[in-house]
């Protein structure tokens, strides 16, 4: 096989993928998995055999729709130019919740709906961090907004949330904490939304860390995740997994050395790898990816200090000046699972006895 | 069009060929464009009507192939996994120099020929900025390099350089003495070689900065580049360009503002802006791309200042906090063309009278 490559085991995957369900069994949660990080039929089928799912874009929902999939909430604020994609799908047989936070945003919803005489299902957005999007939870716009895509004729469903500030938590403790916080948010968002006459059944949180460190469910409908089917360096800097608990790595060969600056360069650079430096601001910088052996064991200290398009130049962190033979390989852990895995059209898998069976990810748009 | 999407306008491009065009006459070189920033059939064909090629993949030199091209160099050095695809693509008529550094990627070399019984056509490679790979031009493993390589019946063609470094460079004074390290350091390389008994035909040297800067090609027989096709912020940031010669931008939706902090959220993120970062190091920090109205004008100093996956959170760098409305369109050029670019299956491109045409991209591998 072609360096370089993307190697997925699935013993791991599976393991990360039990370990989630056990979690939301004890908090007495549906899990919504995300597509966006795996986007790949046999993982999407091994994280959810049926029922709801998670979508980054249009282009996911329509491929888990080709396999029998009906249940999406599209996870990203409704724009307009998608909504004849968004007609397409319920034409199709699909049910999906739109999520938006804004009046303007309403209006465009409402007027593009007009003419198709469609009644959507709506999420209303909450933010529980600082971190990205969403109406505060006790803003006094949530009650006007809701009211008005009512009276236009669509179905506010409920609230949803994202902890993504949960990235920047130190240690389990912090995790929990940042956890509650998401679920308190959502669930006053919930309660001003009831009181105002919304029976508001859908109130869906999530991220990988808040999801694995919650300490309790009360009020919540659902939880999203998705990096969690892979794991990788940021959730492991995080406390969230352990580094033998990622099961993603790419595959590379060594192509050269620069031996006085104590350089390994390989055939694995940003198309590989992506540019993602997830781990620069946590305690271990892990460069753009930790490098093992073929068995997956940390080559000590060394990670991949640079990226160009096609080439990787590996250096050992602690200054040791290790170097590598070319024409070795190495698997190399990435900081970040999602990232990593949209630079390869699918994943190789062994499946014992070292053949390795083929995975392709869906179209990206 | 749903947003995001890429949009190449070909005018600037044409513009961009032009310039360098000229500039390879006043030094009397030959160019050979790079395909990886653009990998695409229709601005292969503008960059280079027909002759040489430079390819990062081999997937690249098998498209370009296909296209009817048939002289590659793969600007990558040699990995021992590739070689049937290398076989496969000279089986098929085309010519490909490859490149090396050590004498153990020679051996790997040799070593898979042996049973091909194909006589390969190799260029050492030289390093002329201590940035990536690349022997030192006086390095006294040059010549029994080459002398081994020949002695098993390959063709030492030449050499090749590339000042990657010159990305560092401030100013134009600076990016023309960057040029004629780069040149001195091949020519150096070229004639320790014909001194040991080799014609040395191909002496490479290249990257969009020294090619364009450069005063003098004397001793090259030719030079590369690719994203002088398309420029973008970190070339602007270098002074290679301006602004305006920046060929490609992503228009993106706006979904959300966040008005206390002055944020606008719009639906581009690493998905399709990547992670690239290459302006963070110089004068002006552009984060993760600079944001235009849909004349292709910056609006002031307004920037994408965090990318998630489908989430770009726009920021006025001045701190006005200037907000744009939901469903107002955007365009976003990029800190690094080819990783934009790579980001997209394909571009749109605008023909007058308000019509787009697609030109897809290659296959990635």
């Amino acid at each position: 096989l072609e360096t370089p490559f993307l190697l997925l085991q699935p013993e791991t995957m599976e393991a990360n993928i039990a370990r989630m369900n056990r979690q939301m069994e004890r908090l007495g949660l549906a899990l919504r998995p995300h597509v966006k990080t795996a986007k790949c039929a046999e993982v999407v089928r091994a994280m959810q055999p049926e029922g709801p799912l998670t979508v980054s874009t249009l282009a996911e929902a329509r491929a888990c729709l080709e396999l029998g999939y009906r249940d999406f909430s599209y996870a990203v604020g409704f724009s307009a130019s998608k909504f004849a994609s968004v007609a397409d799908l319920l034409d199709r047989g699909g049910q999906l919740f739109l999520i938006l936070d804004h009046e303007r945003s309403a209006s465009l919803l409402i007027q593009r709906a007009q003419s198709s005489g469609k009644s959507l299902a709506i999420l209303l957005e909450i933010d529980c961090d600082g971190a990205r999007a969403g109406l505060q939870p006790d803003d006094p716009a949530l009650i006007p907004l809701a009211e008005r895509l009512s009276k236009a004729g669509h179905r506010v469903m409920g609230v949803l949330t994202h902890c993504g500030g949960s990235y920047l938590c130190r240690g389990q403790v912090e995790l929990s904490e940042a956890a509650e916080r998401e679920r308190q948010a959502v669930v006053l968002a919930a309660q001003r939304l009831r009181s105002a006459g919304f029976a508001c059944p859908v109130v869906s949180a999530g991220s990988t860390p808040t999801a694995l460190f919650s300490q309790s469910g009360e009020g919540l409908s659902e939880m999203r995740a998705g990096v969690y089917v892979f794991m990788d360096l940021v959730m492991a800097g995080l406390g969230v997994c352990a580094l033998s608990d990622i099961a993603l790595s790419v595959v590379a060969e060594v192509i050269g050395v620069q031996a006085d600056k104590g350089w390994t360069l390989v055939d694995a650079g940003w198309t590989a790898l992506s540019r993602d430096r997830g781990t620069a601001g946590q305690a271990l910088d892990q460069g753009y990816g930790l490098v093992c052996d073929m068995e997956g064991q940390a080559i000590e200290d060394l990670v991949v200090a640079q990226v160009n398009q096609e080439h990787g130049i590996l250096c050992d962190r602690s200054g040791r000046g290790r170097i590598l033979e070319p024409g070795s390989r190495v698997r190399i852990l990435p900081n970040h699972a999602c990232a990593c895995a949209a630079s390869f059209a699918g994943y190789h898998v062994p499946l014992g006895k070292g053949d390795l069976t083929y995975w392709p990810r869906f179209a990206t748009r």
